[in-house]
């Protein structure tokens, strides 16, 4: 464990580059040194709750200027951020609150519904609970009278700065455990591949309570760079900040990136943005194919909450030549493909990684930290292989992985077959039980607006038989796909189901849900 | 300590930019690819010398490509490389050898007779030699036959990379151990200051037994940029570099810029070039104010060997506003002046540095390393003081300082002035015992070459009387540049005698021995 010490990040870069801008959204803009003196003054009204030593803090925020305040507040604080994503059910978040002792928990105010309804779910399951949970807005604590206490100016790189529960496709959500140097090293890692200019501006779309969102908050102080931050992801917004704020990098996740290229009326960015980092799992080639032709940087990537954000990304060089692959791993990272306790090359295996941006762990899950990790090597749980020249190409998430009469399935070879059907909008493919084979896989899908016109056109034709004519339209449709499956996928690949679907189950950033598929069958 | 571990830089580079090219010379080029695959072959030749874990291995180097290779070779071994300066006396060298516990020693075959001389000297003092010297040079080396060994693919930050002895301009030669760590922290904070890109290119005219050359060596392979590299510093090659090769940055001391710019016949250098950092210690203003006016960006730095280079550094937007200062502590480190065990601002007090980049201390010496520690601080010696914004203005180094009646007399003060002198073109000032004073200031002086060959015109004119001819000549000249010094320094400020000489005493990086001084009065 790293015990490098070195000043408070956002103290250092108020004190290196005042003036020049950390955030800025349509209303306003915050130069460094004005957003560390909000810091400071929030950190000393959070010192007035009476907090403890190594206390964790739970948040509940939404991509704003209060809440990348009071994250970098808190960093003055000898405490914990337990980040809360605002998309779950107040039962699985009081969960959340209990597994990691938080006492006190500080939300945006528009959750103040939500609070309430964790309140409740946490005394619901009081027998696990070991504190009262204390709740304050970000704006009641704005009122608080200033704590005269020291502040943390200097930060030990070995010490926690943030637990992040994974979304845990199966089983229950761990929380991960991220120091201070788990972040450093994942800025210090995506700058030695994409560089650094004092100039650089970043994106921010993504929720900053994911790792995706927070490593942006974190890069913007390390570096010195502007962040443009938007509330929510919107394509027609995002593409405006594109256009016109001098953009010069963007993370987003595969659904985003199309939606945004959809939008889009010009035919690509200015070229000032430099970088597209595209992450979140495996990419559709026809999108990738799709950016190039429109010459739209897209460099994609591979990360998750253990590993601090992007782990693996592909290098500018490679950006046409290795086209459909995540890159190779950050320079201060490791990659291997594991099957069977044999390392493997240009086979599908588990996608294993080390390096100093990795988490040393689950929050108190000794349990889940010993079955992650192996010498020093994170499993991951990812499917993927590497080339013969070490680029890597995701495959999947292994718990999605359909077994169907011992016949390995995975849902995304089968979602990018139907994507390229003209009607196909989004898609979602999953197993389900079955007698005969174990597992079958069923896909989901949304059809593209200008076919549910047509389909509406033709249902506003017939009044009084509706129902019948949209059912046959959409069984015809089903028939259909299937079809064009098995005209390209092996026979036990073709989805046994179609059901149409107005939307799919995403999580907050946009990651299919694939887990929660089956749930719109009952 | 930290206990990161990575993957071997080299390898890592030439795995994600095996194409880039590493290193490049007048004569030839060799991509990350290439120079790793020869340091792999040169570490399994140096592995067939039957070298222990953990052994100190001496290096005599020039700055060529075997050395480079060398360099890198070493770190695929569990060895530990001794940088021996290859302008020291076979005494000093010797010393170094012993001291660092060294029983082999690696040489560029250029210093064959330096290394008989060595030998010579080691056996002189054997009494304390554990080991018997053995030598080899690049070239015998790299005609042994490869060993079949596992490399060392994977290194621990907190591991010793390398020794380095300081100039130390008094006592005794203390050995500088610098880990991975500090070399890697080092480059990280030099990037988050200047920025970074893929197309950048570093000219190494500094040795690379020093840290300043070293740790462009670093630099290059950890951002995977380019090195042109200069066997010596020679201005007229240097500005040639600068103006077709594409450099974007450069490392030089004083007197070489002023060698540089003195021979540039254009105004300016190419606006890719942009980062002309410069070290060594105290900056004449003069020299800031040519490059100013000629537009060429002139970065201040401050560090040291115990630093692994830089560690305060003037960042872009404030070159201008506030030139003259050696900027701020790069963002992973700190800074304080500290005068009488009080932490003072904007008066001159010693400089105090914190950092992971900072040496963990002197090999094998415990006293010299709590000597200079205090609470994880190092105590330079050198002297300067912070503005009230944080700035850093290098004053001098600590064991120049000339106490003459009670009163400091900075010598680098006196040389500013009698720079701006038309005819002085180098001067070193330093103190000579006194009877009533204590010490008194003395300036040693090189003419302008023109005032040179005006004088040698006046002794052809004269050849019957040419001695005292000369002889009045730089009296004359003694006598208006102390009327000079009258005019703009305190009196006791004033030399009592100026010398003129050929040369100035400098080390391999340039910087002046004042200490040497005094030995032009024998």
């Amino acid at each position: 464990m790293s015990s490098e010490t070195m000043p408070n990040w956002l103290a250092k870069r108020a004190d290196l580059t005042p003036k020049r801008i950390a955030i800025e959204n349509e209303e306003e803009k915050m130069t460094f040194k004005e957003l560390n003196e909000q810091a400071k003054i929030m950190a000393r009204q959070v010192a007035s709750l009476d907090i403890e030593d190594e206390e964790n803090i739970a948040l509940l925020l939404k991509n704003d200027f209060p809440a990348i305040i009071l994250i970098h507040a808190l960093a003055y604080l000898d405490v914990t951020l337990v980040f809360l994503n605002t998309r779950l059910s107040p039962k699985e978040l009081a969960f959340q609150v209990q597994d990691a002792g938080v006492k006190r928990l500080i939300y945006a105010d528009n959750y103040e519904e939500l609070v309430v309804k964790i309140n409740l779910a946490c005394q619901q399951e009081k027998v696990n609970l070991k504190f009262k949970l204390e709740t304050i807005s970000i704006k009641q604590l704005s009122t608080l009278k200033e704590m005269e206490i020291p502040l943390q100016t200097e930060i030990n790189l070995a010490k926690i700065h943030s637990i992040i529960y994974t979304s845990g496709t199966t089983g229950t959500p761990k929380g991960v455990t991220l120091s201070y140097g788990n972040h450093f090293w994942s800025a210090v890692g995506s700058c030695l591949n994409l560089g650094l200019d004092n100039n650089d501006t970043w994106l921010l779309a993504l929720p900053i309570f994911h790792v995706s969102g927070l490593s942006i908050l974190m890069r913007s102080v390390i570096y010195g760079i502007r962040i443009v931050v938007h509330e929510n992801f919107e394509a027609q917004k995002v593409n405006q900040s594109l256009l016109n704020h001098g953009v010069t990098l963007i993370s987003v996740v595969s659904i985003q990136l199309q939606k945004m290229l959809d939008n889009l009326k010009q035919d690509s960015y200015p070229s000032s943005l430099r970088c597209v980092l595209l992450g979140g799992g495996f990419v559709p080639r026809s999108l990738l194919e799709e950016s190039q032709k429109r010459k739209i940087p897209v460099f994609q990537t591979y990360g998750m909450t253990e590993t601090a954000s992007q782990i693996v990304t592909l290098s500018p060089e490679y950006l046409t030549s290795k086209l459909g692959s995540a890159g190779k791993p950050l320079f201060p990272a490791q990659l291997k493909i594991m099957s069977k306790d044999q390392e493997i090359i240009n086979e599908v295996g588990e996608i294993v990684v080390k390096g100093p941006s990795v988490t040393k762990g689950y929050y108190h899950n000794e349990k889940a930290t010993k079955e992650a990790f192996k010498e020093g090597w994170i499993y991951t749980g990812d499917l993927g292989y590497v080339d013969e020249e070490g680029f890597l190409y995701i495959v999947d998430r292994r718990s999605d992985l359909i077994i169907s009469g011992g016949e390995n399935i995975y849902p995304a070879e089968i979602e990018t077959v139907l994507l390229t059907h003209p009607d196909v909008e989004e898609v979602g493919v999953t197993g389900m039980d079955d007698e005969k084979w174990g597992k079958v896989p069923i896909a989901f899908i949304k059809v593209k607006e200008s076919k549910n016109r047509k389909n509406n056109q033709a249902i506003i034709d017939n009044k009084n038989n509706e129902d019948i004519k949209y059912f046959k339209d959409t069984k015809l449709l089903a028939h259909q796909l299937q079809h064009y499956c098995g005209e390209r996928l092996a026979k036990y690949k073709v989805p046994t189901r179609i059901i149409f679907v107005e939307s799919l189950p995403r999580n907050a950033s946009n990651k299919l849900l694939r887990r929660k598929l089956l749930e719109y069958l009952n």
